[in-house]
Order: structure tokens, then sequence, then C-alpha cells
């Protein structure tokens, strides 16, 4: 232990106590343990045999079925959470998900819920019973939120983040949180604390980041929510990775308050909240759960927007962004775009074109404004324990800090930028919609992410978006190369070069769906419709 | 000239070239000009004889009162349009409260506007043929915005500022912009290009600062209705002094898009605007007005929250903040407060005491933010033309400009303090708002503007806050000093020992009451309710 570095001591304690954290009963046994070359683990849970069929019926129910049967009593929250906690045990022994166990609290909890329930006759709150993890950078009194530095074990939260507070109210359970990059600001979920999670659907791939312990952990069973950030696609892009919805809203509807940053008191772009789940019904379960409870009363910050309700239209007018102008799409991506186009025609909807002409600029200065600070932020937890930079962050480490004045200009050429993203959107006479790729890729191996731009022009404008498995699966045979491809620069080409059908061969391609500043509802209601032209028979989850 | 330094030189073109757009016939005939030592000048359009008596009844009408009459052609846009420029000219000359002057233009917009309703039978919008004055921060093609600037003379804007095309559109007529101190960041309306504007009810006091050219125009009777803005009391302070209503909103409800600012780019804590008038209801209409031609559609930065429907409740409870913990009022607006709780509590309303515990530390934060590009953007605008820091601002000269990293705690702990004022305000069960002095004074001499921590932390924490005239008029008798006077600080004392009623005495005693955020509607509601209590006989304008 003498010679290890301080920080790697640290980091290993810590996932060895994350370990043992797992009870006996829901450790894999050794014999059922799928071999490091099986790829794919999702299919673990069914064919395995270690779950019981109720198990199996519990956890593979969305949040909207879990709470009708919670609320009948059909099933007690304390076999829901069981169920969760144990699927949650195997994601953690294949994906590398979680970051803090709190099976035993969760448990007790579940039990207090079902007293309750039977004492008063009546649930404790809408989401009465339901097991919601939770991205590693939510507080929970007596609980590490390290965001992945080792500075930050072993210093347990003081105080529960407002939403923490919330989901307790509705009659939320918490059991775990989920893995992050180191900062929130790498788009895997990889970090010298916990190492890296892996997507379930492919474990040679990434389930994206920020939020990819929550992807990874959904994606596999073991969460029916949960609650993941972005500030630059750090929950659109773990969504699309591993196939699950999400919705980023725009800043003010959910509450992000007392929350762990990884670049505290930034505000030139701010870090949002939002739900992420397999069926688009639970994501409007929560968001409307949230709102509902009037968070604007708790956290100055959140908008006094109460749910509205917002009709389903049968024509949507829907811009199409064929690229960004910095990087074209992998082939399956291009693909999902263009069948998708082909059904929204035929439902009706008026496709017209979106001109990326100010991504560029808005990618560009969203990059400044992440290292505006110089790195110091990121440096100073590293220092501590004398934690290495990644590699993934060396633009933190290579930045100069902006003085105050200098920042100033940012945020004036921020503005004039959403501005007149504004303005082509409201020239687009009765414009819906952005149609766009969530990311280039349907995912990429781990460690090969490269492009955050479809997502965080998204977090510069603060607009609301939706990230959506579009149904189509990517295909060796199909999805070989982009006809006619010219590079749009040269990280297009370096991303192109990299793509292999094989090595995504099988995955879901996710879409995003834009509508403008503050229009959750309409998001969300246009993204049903969106799906009942994708699948007109009506099956439209997962 | 040619000895004069550059900046002098500048700004006495500038002062010529305005007082040269006064036509002869606005200019007040030489012997009928009070003289210097009269103070009071708002009787001089009804005592000279140089008003018609429609001039007369223009210029006292409310904005209400002209909208419903230009709507109905009892009067021509063009005839108002003339008589308030008239009026203008006259409280330009009697007190320097203009920067702008566009009479000409005016003049033609009033014809059009009257052709338009001859033609179609139908006013171009709510606001038809309604003069509206602007603070001078606001964008006019063609004109200056020099925010007391020297270097910005001569740099005429080329676009509009999203208001100054909403209300074009709403039916306004443009006619001035008012005069601000020099980066609208002093309390008091004086700087290097056009001097200091002076209180038409006093000349020997301030009409506050920074939007202290709309107040004495429209104290005076020369505007029916300004906008003017605040960043940390600009729309109160002046309305305060001179006795008008004001509503300062929660950022995002009004468009400040593509004005010009004093410390661009500075967002730690957000200017807005408001309107500033005689009446409340005048208020009222340009907020709902502007709400509803759905700003958001236009400006990124705006709330698509629609104007909302309050109930008037007959009980209000109210928490009283008798003083801030700075500096305890001086003896005028102590009476004020005393008096008016007298009232509410005579009409029901239930009376609690707010502990400013929280006020020094958001009024020490609120300081080092201005200052925390290190007065840069203050400085880099005076170098241009050799003008000296004015002794106001000597803060900015002195201050250090912080790294980013620096800044971004400052965020953090803004965010904290906006937290815990919210926490106490909803630990008080029910609170409606806080009824609070609106500035320690009913106005100072000239140059005696010290504190400005009353409408400072409702800018830090972005509550709705209506200023209005509480009724009470300082008497030199009753106002003479403050029983069992402990100062609270070195400038609690300075103030009251500077503080002489003689000098004040007649001037009204405005308060301010302040709601929760983004409660433009409820503010507004409840000032109506808090009228009828202080006026219950039903007189409640001015």
């Amino acid at each position: 232990m003498a010679s290890r570095p301080k920080w790697e001591a640290i980091a290993a304690a810590k996932r060895r106590a994350l370990a043992d954290q797992i009870p006996a009963e829901y450790r894999i046994p050794l014999h059922l343990v799928p071999p490091d070359t099986q790829l794919d683990v999702t299919p673990f849970p069914r064919q395995s045999g270690w779950f019981t069929q109720r198990e199996l019926d519990i956890t593979e129910s969305s949040a909207v079925q879990i709470v009708t049967k919670t609320a009948a009593t059909t099933w007690s929250s304390e076999e829901v959470t069981r169920a969760f906690c144990k699927r949650a045990a195997a994601a953690q022994q294949l994906t590398n998900c979680l970051s803090e166990i709190l099976f035993d609290e969760a448990i007790q909890t579940a039990k207090s819920l079902d007293e309750h329930l039977r004492k008063t006759g009546t649930p404790i709150g809408p989401l009465h019973g339901l097991p919601v993890s939770l991205k590693d950078n939510f507080n929970i009194v007596g609980k590490d939120s390290t965001v992945g530095f080792t500075s930050l074990v072993n210093d347990p939260a003081t105080s529960h983040s407002t939403l923490v507070e919330l989901l307790e109210k509705l009659g939320a359970v918490r059991y775990c949180k989920t893995n992050v990059p180191t900062a929130m600001m790498i788009a895997e979920s990889v970090n010298n604390v916990f190492g890296r999670t892996v997507n379930p659907l492919n474990r040679r791939l990434t389930s994206g980041g920020s939020s990819g312990g929550e992807s990874a952990l959904i994606a596999f069973g073991g969460s029916p929510l949960g609650v993941g950030t972005d500030i630059g696609g750090s929950l659109r892009i773990p969504a699309a990775c591993t196939g699950i919805f999400t919705l980023r809203p725009s800043f003010g509807r959910f509450t992000t308050q007392r929350c762990r940053s990884g670049l505290s008191g930034q505000e030139a772009v701010m870090s949002v909240n939002g739900p992420m789940a397999k069926t688009l019904e639970d994501i409007v379960l929560f968001s409307k759960t949230i709102v509902d409870s009037q968070p604007w009363l708790l956290d100055a910050k959140c908008l006094p927007i109460p749910w509205r309700v917002v009709e389903h239209r049968p024509k949507l007018k829907i811009a199409l962004l064929w690229n960004d102008g910095m990087v074209i799409p992998t082939p399956p991506v291009v693909r999902a775009l263009k069948e998708t186009v082909a059904k929204l025609k035929t439902a009706g909807h008026d496709i017209v074109k979106w001109d990326p002409v100010l991504h560029p600029k808005i990618t560009d200065l969203l990059g400044r404004m992440f290292v505006a600070d110089g790195g110091k932020s990121v440096e100073a937890l590293l220092a501590l324990t004398g934690e290495p930079i990644r590699p993934e962050m060396i633009s933190y480490e290579q930045a100069n800090e902006l003085g105050t004045h200098a920042m100033w200009q940012l945020h004036s050429e921020r503005s004039e930028l959403q501005k007149q993203y504004l303005d082509q959107w409201m020239a687009m006479d009765g414009l819906d919609a952005i149609l766009a790729p969530t990311t280039p890729f349907a995912s990429v191996e781990n460690g090969g992410f490269k492009h955050v731009g479809y997502t965080g022009v998204y977090n510069v404008v603060d607009y609301s978006a939706v990230s959506f498995p579009c149904g189509v699966i990517v295909d060796r045979n199909k999805d070989l190369d982009t006809p006619n491809y010219e590079p749009l620069s040269n990280l297009c080409r370096e991303i192109h070069s990299d793509y292999k059908a094989d090595l995504v061969h099988g995955m879901p391609v996710s879409l995003q769906l834009i509508a403008r500043r503050l229009e959750e509802e309409k998001v969300l209601a246009m993204t049903e419709t969106i799906l009942q032209a994708i699948h007109p028979s009506g099956l439209i989850s997962l």
C-alpha cells in the first residue's frame, strides 16, 4: 500500500468498499458469471436462471406499471426494491455502473412505505415505492459524491440535493448512485476512482457519458427510472449509446440545487438534470410529477411554470439536421435519419431542412466556456491526492484562465448566438421541431467518443430535447459506409476512418427531437407523435 | 477648443447638438424661465401660461386615459405627441433630463398612426399613439446610446433594441431618450457627457439613478410612461426620489435584448427593464401589453410565461423590513413605514417582521460582483477619450479583476444566498410580500446618495418589486429625527448626520412591495390592495 501513490490507494479502498456493500445473496454465483468474451450481457437476467419469474416481471416493468402496482398493493414496495437491488447488483458486476450502494436503507424505506400504505390506505405520493437510481453527483446525506475524483472519496454529503428530498416526499426509493467520468466532463463514464462503465448491450462499447452509469444500469434492467444530468450532452449521449429515452429540459424546470458539480459556479452554460428510462411514458411520469411538486418553492433557480397540457397535433413541421457542419454522422445514423424521414413523410408531416450554419460557432464557444477557469476547478480537485489528469481532459490542463472581463465577452458572444438561433427558428414559419442525430454514433468502442457537437449546441441555446431510440438497429451489411462521403473536417475524417460496422452491429440507433426553450411538454408530446409514425402498429416502447 | 481635453470637447458638442434639437417653439421664452432659486418646477406648466389647456389636459392624463382617447380619436396621436414633446422640452430646460431628442420622427410616426386609424378604423395596437420615453441605453437606429461615456458619442446604434421594435409594433411613439449616470452604475443621474439631471420637485435634490432622466421627465409631466432599467435599484430609486410608480420585474418577463450595458456580458446579477409612470394602472398596462406580445419569440432570454390573472385577496400576510441591518431609514421613511403599517392593520392585513439577517451579506456580494472585472469595462470606455472616472465610481478604479475561477466562486456564494432567502420566505408560512423602504431617503441633495442596499438585495435574489408613493409627505416638523437612534454602521451614522428635514420638506415618500421571483402579476395586484388600504376613499394615483 505504502508504495502506491495516495490517489491509487484511495481508489482501491473505495472500490473494495463498494464491492463489499453488495450482499452475498446478490453476488452472481461464479458458475453463472458470463465470460468476458460475452459482449451483450442484457440476456443474462432471463437466461441465467438466477432471477425468479417475479423478479423478472418486476424488473422488466416500466415505472408507470410499477407505481400502478405498488399503489394497488399488487406488489409490495419491499419486493420491488429487493428485485431492483438484485438486478442493479448484477449490473454492477457485469458493467461497473454503480458508485454508491444503498440497498439496506432502500429496503428499510420500502418497508415503511408498505407500512404507510397498509395503515392509511393511500400511497405516499405519485412515485410510491418506485426505485429511482441517481447519478453520482446527487448528494445524499452520509454518502460520497466523488464525481470521479479520489480527493472526494470519504467526503460524505452533509445535506441532500433538493431533488433527493423531493423524490423522497413523492414516494420514490433511492437505492444506488451511478458512475460518471471525472468531473462529469467526458462523454464516456470513466474515472480514476471507479474505473470504466461499459455498455451492457456490448461491453466493448461505451454506455456514453457523463450519465453512463445510469444508462448502463437502466439498459440492463437494473433501474426503472434514473436521473442524470446534462451540460453538453450528458443525458442524451448515454441514452443514445444504450437505446433508452431521456429528456434534457431547459434550465429551471427541474431542480439542480445542491448537486455536486465538477465546475462549481460555472454558469455560462447551465447544467440541467432529467429522467432516463426505457419508455417515453416513464419520462413523462417523472417530468410531470417533479413540476407538479412546485420545485420553485424549494429552489430559487426553478421557474414557476406549471405542467402544461399540450394538444397533440397530427401534422408537425420538422426541420432535419442532416449534419452539423462539422461531422457527418456514421452510416447507421444517416440511415436512421433517412428511414425516419420516410416514415414521417408517410404519416403526413412536413419535413424541411435545418441549416447548421451556427453549429460550429456554438460548439467552439461551448468548449471555450468549459475551460474558462483554465482548468483550475479540476486541477484543484486532482492536486489534493496527486491524482493525474485523465487524457480525455487534456484541454482542461492546457487552457489558460480568462479574466472576468474576457469571460463577460464570452457571455455576450453566447447571447448573440442564442438570439441568432432563435431568429433562424422563427424565420422558418411555424416550425415545431428539429430532428437531429443525438450523436454521430450508435455507440463507439470504449475510449473512442469524439464529438459532442450534436448535443452541446442545445445546451448553449438551452432548448428542450428528447433522445429516443428510433427503431433502427445497426446492420453490418446495410451500414458499411457513407455514400459519396466527403469529410467536413479532420475530425469528421477521423471519425469515419475509426468507424467499423462490425463493431456496432446490432446496436440501437437514437435520434434527438428538439423543441424551443422551455417547451418540455411539447417536445414530449411531439416525440410520441413521431413514435406513432415510426411504429404505426402501436408498439412504441423498447 | 484645442486647449480642452478631447472628452470635454466631445461632451460640449453633444450638449450643444442636443440643445439645438429643441425647436424654437418649444424653447421656454426667457421671461417665463423660472429662476434657479425656484426649486420646485412642477407647477411651471400650469402656472406659466405657456401651455394651452388642451396641452395640459393631454400631458396630465395617464397612459391608460391617453390610449383610450387616441383609440377613440378623441385626441389625435399627433396632438398628443406634440404636447408631450413640448412638455419634455420644458423638462429638459428645467431639469436636464434628456439625452436624445426625436421630436421630428415622433411627429411623423404619430401622423402615420392617425392615418392608419383613419383608413382602417382600428388602432395599430394597445399602445396606439402613446408617447413612450426610453432610458438612454435603449438602442434606436441612428441615435447614440452613450450611457454617459464621451467615447460613445457619435456612435449611433445600427439596430434597435428588441423592446424598441416591440413598442413600435404596439403603436407607441418614441420621442426622446433620457439621461443616466456613467455606465448606469451610480444612484443619481450624472455623467461627463450631459452633466446632472435634477429633481423637478426640488432641484437641489437628485431625481435618483440610474433611470433618473426618466423619473425627472415623468414627474414633471413630460412623459406618460417611460422605460428604465434596474440592476441594483435603478428603476426603484429614481421612482422613489420623485414619487412615481415602477415595477422591477424578475429577469425574463420583459426583453432586455440589444440594449447597451455599462458592464457588457456581466451576468452574475441580471439587469432588467421596467415601466415608470404616475399611476399603478399604467404600470399594469405596460406590463401586460409587453408580456401579451410574447417577447420570448424574439428574445432567447425571455421566459414563455403568459400574463397570469391573479385573484385580489382581501387579507395579505406582509413582512415588514424596518431596516436592512446596515442603515436605519431617515425619519420620513420610518414614519412612512409606521403610518402605512397602521393603515394596513386597520384594513385587516396580517403584519409580521422580516429579519434582515441576509441583507448585509447579499449587499456586500452585489458590490463585489459589479467590480469583478476590475473595472476594465468602464476603464476601456473612459480611456478612448481620456475621460476621467467620476468620483462616485472610485470602487471601479480600485477593484482588482477576478479570474474566472474566483468569479465562479462568487456565483456559488450568490446561489447559496438566493436559496437561504427563499428558505427564509417559505418558513414564514403563507407570506405574501415584504414591505420595505425603497431607499433610506425621500430624496437627497444632489451628490448625496449613499446606500442602495434596500433595492440591491432584490436584484440578487431577482424578486419582483414595486416602488410606490405611500401618501406620506416629508414634514420638517414631524420628521426631525429618529427616536432612540442607534447607528447600525458608520454609513448609517453618516447618513443620519447628513439628514436635514428642511432640505427634503414636502417631498413624497415611497415604499417598496416585494413578491417572490416571477410574481409580477401578484406584486402589482397586492400593490393595488395596499393602495386601497392607504387611500380608502379611492383616490390612488398621484
